[in-house]
């Protein structure tokens, strides 16, 4: 710590992964593109996971878990979904090594090789319908609401600390439905959960929507997402809840029968969110100084500093500080007091700001003959002198305010940053100039946006949920199109 | 369920199979040695694993996240450490599939091949070692108090539900110090929380030693561990805390500058527990109806059924029955409310039998009519009739009697089966008749060691703390002892 980090403005590139770092997040590792969660940066999951966990079961569903390891077979099941995710996959091929008898050192067992390979979950659909096969006999075995918290493994070439590994952790439901309908609902449901908690929690706005065919789930019949909208301008995908239809039921030949006793394909929903939003929270809210957390999900929503000149009194500061941190820890606030004496005050102020921790209060001598402390708030820097008594309502309320003021601050950036194309020219000015969300017309077909991707670097990003019907012209090809589409570049 | 299950006389191994799979704590997966744990035992394994959570940040320790893959060279670093994994590692080679150009489907791709090899962790210490090389310059990097939450690959030949899997979820401690004390302090107080969780919540009476040289962990000093006896009389091994030395310092070359600058190898410990815990609860208490939970770890801790007689006054009695469910809810008591009309009073009382939910309310028109409920304690299948005014207090006095009483039984049996040999005669009488552990004298050789194993298939499972020392030969060379150790027949 106490090294600055690179400034948004100079590259925010390296702004990130400075920041990431330097704040305690995350930390390479020896095993190219896997990461590794550091403390800091753990315990914020943590949080994240815990609010959503208890989302999910506030909707009925359950926790289980399945293997980390899919024969191969599995994958080629569902035409799609093989297309997908082949290419990414990382392979076990063998289960022993031993001492090379030419000397070489430490090898592969060439007698311990598997009959089958297989392959560490990017995704567990294949392994999980499998299962449902033997779990789901009839309607009155239906709903299943089954989440799993794992580990996924999609072997990506090129990786950003959170944003994209090659191992991240994340949940992914997997729910199976009698009903088209009811499978439906629950996408819908799961969209709304993330979206609630992207925008309450995190408080990251989101644009809902469904995807292009191009940018569907390998497998799914529909997609939707939730997208938000970096500082830097770039969209990041926070979260997809995907209507699969019937078809891992058919791939994996799940039939179930119903209350006339007529056999039918059982329907399938799967939705998730992983690590990744951890990267989300950090490029969307932080600054030049470190990380801004929403005090909602911070590990530490304020620290108290006691400020020493010598010896005097300290005794007395410090019993004064524990006093304050224990009488805030009462109220249901995560408090840390820090008198650790092997760093100076103004180290321990850079490092929480660093750290994002929301409300920094210090004091001195002085400051408490006057029955008062020095209350900073890390969004907006402000610093005010505040009476002790009743300190603990204060910052709740201080807290409810920042959860609020960091949300409309990102609410006002985002729709500053949707803009509407009226043609190929605007369209390209606007991605290199302000980026965004680019609003536009498109002609409907993959094709057209694969052009729009290889000649622009953007992507539909989603067609946003009630989107309004508007006649048009495709900004790339000028054919007829019934409603413009967010496009934007992203991560 | 309704089928019931082989009882423990007739064929131990089977009974706690068809236990596992019918009370709907796991299943088996298509992934050979690998189980799917169902939502009842993943709810089981939730409870357990969050009580251990605290208990370790209660302790100082905090949770990261490191990868799941290990480089092949990392295992060769520390010499005992390949010994003990190498047999039994899952090898990833490749990390793309494509579609065969001849063909036959979903292939290896032969030009994805990994320059190294790379390893599912079968334990973690290489990686976290390597690491804290990075993160550990100064005394005052000291100590880490580090624990994560994973799943783990061990290729292990038999395997059987919870008990010994191919894949298993745990926790690890890897903690490093300045000091040999600090390490070895931590060690025992590890061990100490290890059998708080055991006997405060799982009920489980064990024994803390520490292991012989032959059963210590691959790269430890010493291996301290708690060992549980089972119904059939075999110990389990719950749990261990290693004290790691410098070993693992040494061969990751991680060092720190102490106080007086002066450079030297950081000191280890780590420890975990894992799923094995849940097998290990299933067959300490459960009998030939079911599952028997201990109320603290119960995922549900009381149902409530109504039972009606046709549709006379079917509402009134859901809502008195919603009524007591909230009022116990209140109270902090887990609580399931059940008037599915799918089954029938019976079955569902078999069900929650089959599940171990500690308390059973039920009630119909009668009952309700003198204020009265039916209440059944699963531990003890004692029915009672009770009133209704205060029963979520009489329901908390009854959950903690009934934690209690799990315990003791628990204990009594343990403390049957703990039988001294003072010949190899009278050695393998107990083994092959009362079962349980043997205290005898031993030799102090690994060698000895060995061959009782091979002779009576009993190891030593651990040399308790504070054994008395007690002059004596040992029972298979009858060469000088000078203390008794506690051998079993283990899982």
């Amino acid at each position: 710590m106490g090294k600055a980090i690179t400034s948004r403005e100079a590259d925010y590139a390296q702004w990130y992964n400075d920041l990431v770092i330097k704040s305690g997040l995350a930390d390479y590792s020896a095993v190219r593109g896997c990461m590794i969660i550091k403390p800091y940066g753990f315990a914020l999951w943590e949080k994240m996971r815990d609010e959503l966990d208890k989302m999910f079961k506030d909707t009925g569903h359950v926790n289980a878990y399945f293997p980390l390891l899919i024969p191969k077979s599995f994958m080629s099941k569902e035409a799609a979904h093989i297309e997908g995710f082949a290419k990414e996959c990382a392979v076990v091929t063998h289960y022993r090594l031993i001492n090379d008898p030419g000397g070489s050192g430490l090898i592969v067992d060439p007698e311990a090789k598997l009959e089958e390979e297989l392959i560490i979950r990017p995704t567990s659909e294949t392994i999980i319908w499998n299962t449902y096969r033997t779990w789901i006999q009839s309607y009155r075995d239906l709903p299943l609401l089954i989440n799993q918290w794992a580990n996924i493994v999609r072997w990506e070439l090129r990786t950003r600390l959170f944003l994209r590994t090659a191992e991240f952790l994340w949940q992914e439901g997997h729910t199976a439905h009698a009903t088209e309908q009811e499978a439906v609902e629950e996408t819908h449901r799961m969209l709304e959960v993330y979206a609630d908690f992207a925008e309450n929690y995190m408080a990251l706005p989101v644009v809902k929507g469904v995807k292009s065919e191009n940018e569907r789930f390998a497998g799914a019949v529909d997609t939707y997402c939730i997208e938000a909208l970096m500082q830097d301008g770039k969209a990041l995908q926070c979260g997809t809840s995907h209507f699969l239809g019937q078809n891992f039921a058919r791939a994996f030949d799940v039939k179930f029968s119903d209350k006339e006793n007529k056999l039918d394909y059982v329907w399938a929903t799967s939705w998730g969110v992983s690590t990744r939003l951890v990267g989300a929270l950090v490029m969307a809210h932080s600054d030049d100084d470190g990380l801004v957390l929403p005090p909602k999900i911070a590990p530490i929503q304020v620290v108290i500093i006691p400020i020493y000149k010598g010896a005097e009194k300290k005794e007395w500061l410090q019993s004064k500080g524990l006093e304050l941190a224990a009488q805030i820890k009462a109220a249901g606030i995560r408090v840390q007091f820090d008198d650790n004496d092997n760093s100076r005050p103004g180290w321990k102020f850079a490092e929480y700001e660093m750290k994002g921790v929301p409300v920094r209060i210090a004091f001195g001598l002085r400051e408490l003959e006057n029955n008062t402390v020095e209350l900073a708030r890390r969004d907006t820097k402000e610093k005010m002198s505040i009476g002790i008594d009743g300190l603990h309502v204060k910052i709740q309320e201080l807290l409810i305010d920042m959860q609020q003021q960091i949300f409309k601050k990102a609410l006002a950036y985002r729709d500053q940053h949707i803009s509407k194309a009226n043609s190929w020219e605007e369209f390209e000015q606007l991605l290199d100039g302000k980026g965004g969300f680019v609003s536009a017309h498109w002609d409907g077909t993959g094709e057209t946006e694969e052009k729009i991707k290889q000649k622009a670097k953007a992507t539909i990003r989603c067609i946003p949920l009630n989107n309004p019907l508007e006649e048009g012209k495709c900004i790339l090809t000028g054919k007829p199109s019934i409603q413009r589409v967010l496009f934007a570049r992203a991560y």
